[in-house]
């Protein structure tokens, strides 16, 4: 039972998420990164309440989001491959699947109750043209369908839209809606920081971390922009404003790459780098500033807002996670890889049923998902079954997943059978979706988007050719 | 050229340095510790200061107390042993030497300036009469000689004073001060949180990082009574409250010890993990609050009070490091391991001309100065000798020094001349100090401590037994 919605709360609050692209847990001043060059994201968290353990439900950008707007894990609803177990999978320009109309997204719940939602960035959900924002929900979308907003342009790839002045996007569609009374959900999905790396002009070379840190300052710049055009409207107090990330760092980009603090490994990877979130939750009058927040404690700020939506009749018997989006208190957290399903976290507990950081083969061509980590049984380079025996560390004392809590310790025993209690429930419950991230073909690419002719940059569409799309990691 | 002296600075301001003991620099909430369970700290931090790459001047606790208290390098105090090569030593029970009268402390300059000085907790600067803090400018004394205060008793190691009521013993003196309108430093250096682990029944299951969590709790516990005393008795504007820790989390200790949050490896070792502190300066209308300050940007707040003490004529010609203790803008840091000078801090770049984790032999009998951690030619087993070209980090975007910068690029070569001239000139005015921690002898121990005789207490003086101290770090 949902108790203690906020006085003021009459159904019209309206939602802003702020969703940066593979930034880390450490990558702000108030998740301890030592340059701390974000202002406006601590000023946030000063005003709102700081949630250390809030989770993706997914290590990888396409089934991170797929979730956040379904409220369902990508097992679930469709955004996994079956190609290969336990890997992972987006929607690269050449993919054929996306978000199925059978899920509910939440633009799709709010239109129901009067807002107005629009995607500003990155959508990622499938780029041809039944899988758009507009087919699930959304007023409007300044963006791009897929990773990264250019500006580029080479014959190869097919042109996507040039990507600027979010900010300006965003300002504007939150002063129209305050202009017309009517309720808005903001999703602001910068494209940044996931590379290539890229900050505007007035950003670069002001951070002591190089690129990188440019574009987190840009954004924490975005940030500050978003929160005072609430305040100068007057609107704050009737606005929630979410910030969090879709994965963890990439730390395979190196000093390209982000922060996950000291988390295990990072982007990929079912390791605590890969899908724990710098998460703060913002309402001005309703939640108390300065406040921290963990999962034990509930998700009471946001499930208050939510549940008035969660009750549409479809998502009945539904299974969700965290905010991802229909928030539940004490609810396990499930990690998974692809279609697999790699760790649990009941209370502070995890259990790794499976590790694996990435292929000896893609390790010996460079690529790293946890370096300078060197964890046994963990960061191991071939995909390793615990099933039997699950690899158990408590998070809160041991959030580094260094130091395996013995099988034959008294602890272990008492916590083990909760774990597999959990996971039997979750099993015995779920029903797969469909997997959307199978197959590929180059002749869904967008060679010809609309308005492409009027700029004169159509490309000639190329003969079908499915196939089974390969996921390295 | 020091400026910018506040307007109230009358040469009568309070000092009050809050010592933790091997604390880590990501053990407090506002570095970014996942269960933020330090609200005191935090609160102190957002009043004041943050200085978020702050150095101890050694890994180790007694030579960074003897650099705390004299200004000057281990190297240069003599707090180092010859007895084997780039070897960590401090002053066990049976030490011989402690800190020399040639060295002018702290509380001996501000004795010239009409101060009190009391030390609460840890002295660890040598426990024969000679070295007591009694001797060298302290007027008040509670607490232990050496490491460790109790309660413990047995026949093979002496008694030491049993620690407790920090608390009340430092707001007494604080009051006492305050009452008789005299200035006053204050030494708060509690044992906790060094191993063994220990916190007070009040404390004990508060934190959900077991038993260092429960210590570490206290300790904030503890900071917050001393800053609500200066507050409720109005003195807060004229004391300059100054947090640190002396040495880096000890990672060996695993789950019982604490965390170095992004940084490389822990206590012991001169990477980062080492030597990076958690530090917050606080002083109420002279520093304004919520900032954070780079050593780059200089040890102002600091230096603007200590430079009116460092005129005294005895520190004329003398090399000093960071606030440990007279402190001075744009100077390198020097990583020493006893007598070896491992790494070097040059703005933002660390060039590491030796490199060692601890040798095969402990670390297959189980100590792990860098548990969970790889990085290649870094966490080593053997020393290594890289002072033919260090191995280069830039600890703005790398502050784990995961990612060695080329020797062969641009950047590597114009920095490593800057690197090469700090080292020359520190090493053409060092003066090396007289050992102080080669040789133990049982017969030095407080066998018999004044008091014991009333306690009955007292215990047998065994045979002088004078040998080299074995240090196996
Ligand atoms: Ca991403
Ligand atoms: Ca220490």
């Amino acid at each position: 039972a949902i108790t203690g919605y906020p006085k003021d709360f009459n159904g019209k609050t309206n939602f802003v998420v702020l969703l940066m692209d593979d930034m880390g847990w450490g990558d702000l001043g108030v998740y301890g990164e030592p340059n701390r060059e974000t202002p406006n994201m601590d000023q946030m968290a000063a005003e709102g309440v700081l949630l250390p353990d809030f989770y993706s439900a997914n290590p990888l950008c396409s089934p991170s989001r797929a979730s956040l707007l379904s409220g369902r894990l990508p097992i679930r609803n469709g955004f996994y491959t079956t190609n290969m177990r336990g890997r992972n999978a987006y929607t690269p320009q050449d993919i054929m699947g996306g978000i199925p109309d059978y899920e509910i997204l939440l633009p799709e719940i709010l239109k129901e109750h009067g807002y107005r939602s629009k995607i500003i960035g990155k959508w990622h959900l499938g780029q041809q043209p039944q899988y758009l924002p507009h087919n699930h929900g959304f007023d409007e979308f300044f963006g791009a369908p897929n990773c990264h907003f250019g500006p580029y342009n080479n014959k190869n790839t097919p042109n996507v839209p040039v990507y600027k002045d979010a900010n300006m996007e965003g300002i504007e569609f939150i002063e129209a809606q305050t202009q017309k009374s009517e309720p808005f959900f903001l999703y602001w999905a910068a494209d940044a920081t996931h590379g290539p790396m890229y900050a505007s002009k007035p950003f670069l070379g002001k951070s002591a971390r190089g690129l990188y840190g440019d574009a987190v300052i840009e954004l924490d710049y975005g940030v500050g922009q978003i929160l005072s055009t609430l305040k100068r409207l007057g609107i704050a107090e009737q606005t929630l404003v979410f910030f969090s990330s879709d994965n963890g760092a990439a730390t395979y980009a190196k000093l390209e790459g982000g922060s996950n603090g000291p988390f295990l490994c990072g982007k990929e990877t079912t390791f605590e780098g890969g899908m724990r979130e710098p998460t703060i939750a913002w309402w001005p009058g309703n939640i108390p500033p300065g406040k921290v927040r963990f999962t034990d404690l509930g998700w009471e700020y946001f499930v208050m807002v939510l549940h008035h939506f969660m009750e549409h009749p479809n998502h009945e018997k539904r299974y969700c996670i965290n905010f991802n989006a229909c928030v539940f208190v004490h609810r396990p957290i499930f990690y998974y890889r692809g279609d697999l399903l790699m760790a649990v976290r009941v209370g502070n507990y995890k259990a790794h049923l499976w590790t694996w950081a990435n292929s000896l083969e893609e390790f010996q061509k460079g690529t790293d998902f946890c370096p300078g980590q060197n964890v046994q049984n963990m960061t191991v380079r071939q995909q390793e079954d615990h099933s039997q025996q699950p690899l158990l560390f408590n998070l809160a004392k041991d959030y580094g997943e260094k130091y395996q809590i013995k099988p034959n310790s008294a602890e272990y025993k008492s916590v083990i059978p909760k774990i597999t209690a959990a996971v039997k429930e979750h099993l015995d419950h779920l029903k797969k979706g469909e997997p959307q991230l199978n197959y590929c073909d180059d002749a869904v690419m967008n060679w010809a988007p609309p308005g492409c002719k009027e700029i004169g940059q159509c490309l000639p569409i190329p003969p079908s050719n499915k196939q089974l799309c390969y996921w390295p990691h």
